[in-house]
């Protein structure tokens, strides 16, 4: 494809998402197809020879559209928000263009200084410490997603743990993770995925109330591995839980893994974005004193399309330790100087994208000013949408909202709870296969919660208003 | 940015990409900044207020691109090509715009089918079993690179290899994985992160002649290391190394890992998409009866932008069994009924993007014949390029090439080899330093090469030819 047939075609595909993007109101938000609809209806074997890029659009308007869930619709309340906005897709768009590859800052410096330089301007606009800046001691990096950030943080953590042995040697001891009920998947994943094993994932209690991980417990337990001789290697914090955006007591949990030398990693994978408005700022309270690593998804909740997930350490060390190796035909000067990064080391794929540029792109569009509408926007609408359903004695609302995630659920009284949960479950897919809004749920205290999770770009009163109408047809029509 | 200001700003940004294509000669192929430039020439902190789309335009323009490093240039022959072609960024920008998360088929099926088909077309073009196929008992995936593949591989042939103890109970006994000296860097690096240990792999020795793997001395690796009751885990076969691509004895050591019970990785991140033409299908020989699982980059060779490596398993259950772990959140009615793959389950993170685009319009656009045609013409210039070098007897060829790269060094006679190799190097840097090609170099047999990557979109007859001069010139000018 020449210059000129891109700049031709191009232009279509920029109409296509612009009209797609306009018209997106008119599509069921969940796609209803049947397993397996889509592909029937694409050729089974590969063409002989190529065709116009025509047959690409026509895949995509008669085949894949209806295949689509549209994350993008303002009515997308489901899982969390994964903002991408015109502005991200732009730097998407240039990035793909340039087609560079920043595994080592000599591969392209420009990728490793702008993302360095962005990942520096959004702990600013978070208020995270200097010390994560990647001027300083520690430093911040563009990971694929917060598993991905999880696993490299569990590694880094495992490193120290072992006195730096695991790289070489591998998992000869036993080794400890701390979560809570409320943490991300991920980090059991990482255990699974570092050797360390499921098993060694200890579930600590949290406050009924709070949902917060119990410091006291944790600090027992670490005590009891200890002396058990199990290294204790690795607590999460979460700021903003899947489930329902509970926030752990990181002060207090991060003080007992100063006083036990055990590594912090904060999980705000969703919630730590909110940290650009001042008000919700209390959020990172103790990040800056006890946290080891910190990531927050600019994917998820701050108008960044996927992948953008920043993971921050408060040093670098034990993370480029445990994952550097060089072989020869990856050394260069600029490497053995010591005076550049070379972000393959933070990372476990060895090439990378240019992904600062949809960073950068949304950072300079909005500005701090734009961030901070957004994320208020989100709370002021889950605010007002969390007094409807409390004012609403049909339902009961799990607790006010802190960010923009609603947990509520329909009060069934007739019904004993796991035939009431059952009902949740069906008429939650009755509104769902309806197509004018779609929501998932999740379990708390063993009884299931409908989830309401508001912050898309394009959400507005009315979409939530009109939300709130089908919510209430649909478990009580 | 609404649909319109998108519309308008879109056009702009394929303008600005269409017209850096056409021009891209004008600029050095590597970047001559210094480490800090870029960094130095944007402001230190973020804004307050957004600004216009120009502004990142801007910042392109005048700071960032001399800070690239041109990888679609013609005369970029360092490394491995990492070819973005139209119709694949014109795929990528269609899923940035869609903006959809194909981590489950549930939250976009079209995401999951369009995925699962393109790599089984891709399996057809290659020639790869029918076992390999999504449709069958194994199945392939887009992975982020060939690390991430391979680090999933490892995590499979743990599974089947501890029994399906792994996951749960982590590493408890020493493991074992087999590589050559030639095997990528990322499968001793897959060894340390999923605990097994870089001690733990072993380095088998290769035939001087083909710097293949030898099947006996491996066999003999892994019966000593299961007589001291280390569990052999996982065997790396490489088509077409990193430095040399030397192609290993696949199908032999295939057969040693059946006989001893061990999982075969075969990694032909950049090779493997050689098998499109059926004169180069000979490389994928014994891949159908012994590897259990196989990974090639499209994102090297075939046109596609990164990140996009295929990996298929032949059996997806220790994949899936590895990785899989299913909170509350994440369920729903597709995934219970056992219908559907969930691709999380084969991958390191939860999220995924709709890569599956970009593959797919470059599988649309230039059809079987357009890729034979692409990799032949990369084939075909680098003999001719082999020619002129062993033509020239102050150079030495390291041996015919039978991909796209060539590996040669100028004689220095009368020097002695450390000091020759110093000007290699020296003279390498000053070739790159000129800006109109970008080369690089390995090690082999203790001595330095030059490698010359043929196969970038854009390369022609003419780019090759005035590299050679500017070759001689360098090294003897």
């Amino acid at each position: 494809m020449s210059p000129e047939e891109f700049r031709e075609l191009g232009k279509q595909v920029v109409d296509w998402i612009a009209d797609y993007r306009a018209g997106i109101e008119s599509y069921p938000v969940r796609s209803p197809v049947e397993p397996g609809w889509v592909r029937d209806r694409l050729p089974a074997h590969p063409p002989e020879r190529g065709t116009g890029f025509e047959q690409v659009l026509g895949d995509l308007d008669e085949v894949l559209l209806p295949g689509i869930t549209h994350w993008q619709h303002p009515a997308f309340f489901a899982y969390f928000p994964s903002g991408a906005s015109g502005p991200a897709v732009l730097g998407d768009l240039l990035s793909s263009g340039l087609g560079v590859q920043g595994m080592l800052w000599a591969t392209s410096p420009a990728c490793t200084e702008l993302e360095a330089l962005a990942v520096d301007w959004l702990a600013e606009l978070l208020g995270l410490p200097p010390h994560f800046r990647t001027d300083a001691a520690g430093g911040g990096i563009i990971q694929d997603s917060a598993s991905g950030a999880a696993l490299v943080a569990c590694l880094a953590a495992l490193h120290r743990a072992s006195g730096g042995r695991v790289a070489a040697e591998g998992i000869t001891g036993r080794y400890a993770m701390y979560v809570s009920e409320h943490t991300h998947a991920s980090l059991a994943r990482a255990a699974r995925i570092s050797g360390i094993g499921e098993d060694n994932v200890r579930v600590i209690g949290t406050d009924p109330r709070t949902r917060g991980l119990d410091p006291q417990e944790l600090d027992r337990a670490i005590a009891a591995d200890a002396a058990a001789g199990v290294v204790p290697a690795l607590v999460c914090a979460s700021i903003g839980t899947t489930s329902t955006t509970a926030v752990d007591p990181v002060r207090q949990v991060g003080e007992v893994c100063r006083e036990r030398g055990v590594w912090l990693h904060v999980d705000a994978a969703y919630a730590g974005v909110a940290a650009v408005c001042p008000e919700l700022r209390w959020i990172s309270d103790g990040v800056a004193e006890c946290a080891d690593s910190y990531c927050t998804d600019p994917h998820k909740w701050l108008l960044t399309n996927f992948d953008c997930s920043v993971l921050w350490v408060a040093d670098r060390g034990p993370l480029v330790q445990a994952l550097s190796s060089t072989p020869e035909y990856l050394r260069n000067p600029a490497s053995e100087s010591g005076a550049v990064i070379d972000y393959r080391d933070w990372q476990v794929p060895l090439g990378r994208r240019f992904r600062a540029l949809k960073l950068w792109s949304v950072l300079r569009w909005y500005g701090a000013e734009g961030l901070r509408e957004h994320i208020r926007s989100g709370v002021e609408l889950a605010r007002e949408f969390a007094g409807e359903v409390a004012a609403d004695d049909r339902f009961e609302l799990l607790e006010e909202p802190v960010f923009g995630l609603v947990c509520f659920r329909p009060r069934y009284p007739d019904l004993d709870p796991a035939a009431a949960d059952r009902r949740v479950l069906d008429r939650l897919e009755a509104l769902n296969s309806a197509g004018n809004a779609y929501l998932t749920h999740t379990e708390v205290d063993g009884r299931v919660q409908v989830r309401m999770a508001i912050g898309a770009a394009g959400t507005e009163r009315r979409h939530v208003h009109a939300t709130w109408d089908a919510i209430r047809a649909a478990f009580f029509g």
